[in-house]
């Protein structure tokens, strides 16, 4: 049965995040996936400091992304890919080599790069005044920074993680560039330069100023001076 | 394009583990698949200690399971899960909300549930006698219960988390029963008796004991007694 292609995505997305999360946030995996195959959509904004608790129903944590298409409903970034691309007909066939080369990168960058790159961004940025953070910042280092050295392996001389670029790369590019300190990458160069690659598609840049451009006007400064447009000249 | 029903599937696993990790690797979760849908597999064991230099063109990381089926080669216990599922005709059809729903779990699973319980399992066992350990459980033990907690709204009073049992069942069940502290999942009593649930299938416990019918056979120790019989005595 193949998806209705003409079933509205709409992409559930942060009307404002702090300035360190701007870029960052993960509807800017649907949002590149939908630019890459030219598939258009709508999106649903929610605010990210009040997050409604109607929401938790659509997605069990309340983030985002959480996608709709007409009558179906998905979470989890990657969950959100694979029903993107089969919409698409960018996925390979069901029981192909390709199929399986881009099912398993795509669980690589969820279940064996990005837990080790999350703890990191938490252990350097979110966590970094715990007492515990600069003790366990080397051992944790080592780990990610030997992940990182056996994919750069993997890939090899290839442009691209399974053939011809696909969601797997979407979900990779998004994952390594979130690592927050370049000294990291810096051992894989070759991991660096395909970061580059990915974010250099006029499909990711699209993306990223799509999930930009509603910042500015719901920022909480912003709003603030709206209501309050006396104080302005105080 | 159907999968070839006729292909022979093999599960890599390996041959020994130490005794903490017997009935925990992760090629149960294509083994279980493969006992709930009936495809027959045979298996390929490899030393996890001396781990062959030629497994980590098949697999990055060097970690099992990795599956292959006739010429069709997955990695990531996730993908392999998929592809099984795709082959017996389990997965619900593209486009679907019910396909929606598990793929949604399947990625819940392993990207927001798995890598807080990889990290407490590094913490509380692996990593226990690090300095920044101790200091860490606290504030990770209460990541890791507000996850949980926000699972068992999201289950509710259903006995499955995507409608019938599925592959989202499989990776979710043999996630949450890797959580070495019985205490941490005391306070969502549905998760608990969801765990339960999933390990009493038959399907689980035949794939238990395929997973540790080598051990004994491949023990170091053992080992070490068939090549010098005559230290026995001694």
């Amino acid at each position: 049965m193949p998806i209705d292609p003409t079933s509205q995505i709409e992409i559930t997305a942060y009307e404002w995040v702090p300035s360190f999360a701007q870029g960052q946030v993960r509807d800017l995996r649907p949002r590149w996936t939908c630019e890459e195959y030219t598939l258009p959509y709508k999106v649903r904004l929610i605010s990210a400091i009040e997050r409604p608790e109607w929401y938790y129903d659509d997605q069990p944590w309340g983030q985002v992304p959480f996608v709709r298409d007409g009558e179906v409903g998905i979470f989890e970034s990657g969950a959100t890919l694979i029903h993107l691309a089969e919409k698409a007909g960018a996925l390979p066939p069901t029981g192909s080599q390709e199929r399986a080369k881009v099912l398993s990168w795509l669980l690589a960058a969820f279940n064996s790069i990005e837990p080790f790159v999350m703890e990191f961004v938490n252990c350097t940025f979110f966590s970094r005044k715990e007492d515990w953070a600069p003790l366990r910042r080397p051992s944790l280092t080592t780990a990610l920074e030997g992940r990182l050295k056996r994919l750069e392996t993997a890939l090899g001389d290839d442009e691209w993680l399974a053939g011809d670029f696909s969601i797997a790369d979407i979900a990779m590019t998004t994952i390594l560039r979130a690592i927050p300190d370049p000294s990291v990458l810096a051992p894989t160069p070759a991991l660096a330069a395909y970061v580059e690659r990915g974010i250099a598609r006029p499909a990711f840049q699209r993306a990223l100023e799509a999930q930009l451009a509603p910042f500015a006007e719901h920022d909480p400064k912003t709003k603030a001076k709206a209501e309050n447009p006396a104080k302005e000249g105080v």
